[in-house]
């Protein structure tokens, strides 16, 4: 399998850096911290991952959830695999805030156009990422 | 700690059983397999579960998601921990299908009043997911 990254991912985020469970990417749209995990597989679903790849993206997952309520102070994380747009089969880590644009609906194709973020911001997520989880940058 | 179902879930949802991992629910609105997993525990995000809850509900997840998969021969899966709405830790496991009522979208919020499942087919659930993920039905 030669692993690509979708396209409209790629368009939507930025990329973060690499763990051993896959790519971690940043949505675009600063208004919530919206992360996702993408494993380099060609599945499509969580459950048909072979069983170290399932056990290590938890791990990626529940590693990412812990940063991004520490480091936002989010009132709630939302974790899921939907994929109904984009098959490649990803999973979003998004901190939520009661108030936030879309609360306390689901953020996906309700979110209304937000800021950017900076370099500074992003080199410093990187940091971040790279102490708490162990994310290799890229 | 003393688990007790959270109310919204109970009028949403018939309780079709018990796993290790916690209580299997099935949405009444019948326009999609919509199951939902819910840990006896009183964390709210699924990275502050105990290690072995923690790994017994993805083994869960996974075991639900393959029979919702080829007992509902659905196009999509849609895994997913929110809980803006209800605290309580649960993890929807939902079958989706191009073209369903709320497709390419997501469902919560959004799924139109549908029909309801005859008592035949409630049970012959409790019975199919007896057979595949050792449930014990409620």
């Amino acid at each position: 399998m030669t692993f690509q990254l979708d396209d409209r991912l790629r368009d939507d985020c930025h990329v973060l850096g690499r763990l051993p469970a896959g790519l971690v990417l940043l949505h675009r749209n600063a208004a919530l911290p919206w992360f996702i995990l993408v494993p380099e597989t060609d599945v499509a679903e969580l459950h048909q991952l072979p069983d170290a790849l399932r056990i290590s993206l938890v791990g990626a997952q529940d590693g990412l959830a812990r940063f991004v309520a520490r480091r936002f102070e989010c009132h709630k994380l939302n974790v899921a695999a939907l994929g109904n747009q984009v098959r490649q089969l990803h999973v979003h880590v998004i901190g939520r805030f009661e108030g936030d644009p879309c609360w306390p609906g689901p953020v996906w194709g309700r979110l209304p156009p937000g800021p950017a973020y900076g370099r500074a911001e992003l080199d410093d997520l990187r940091a971040g990422l790279g102490d708490a989880i162990a994310m290799v940058p890229l």
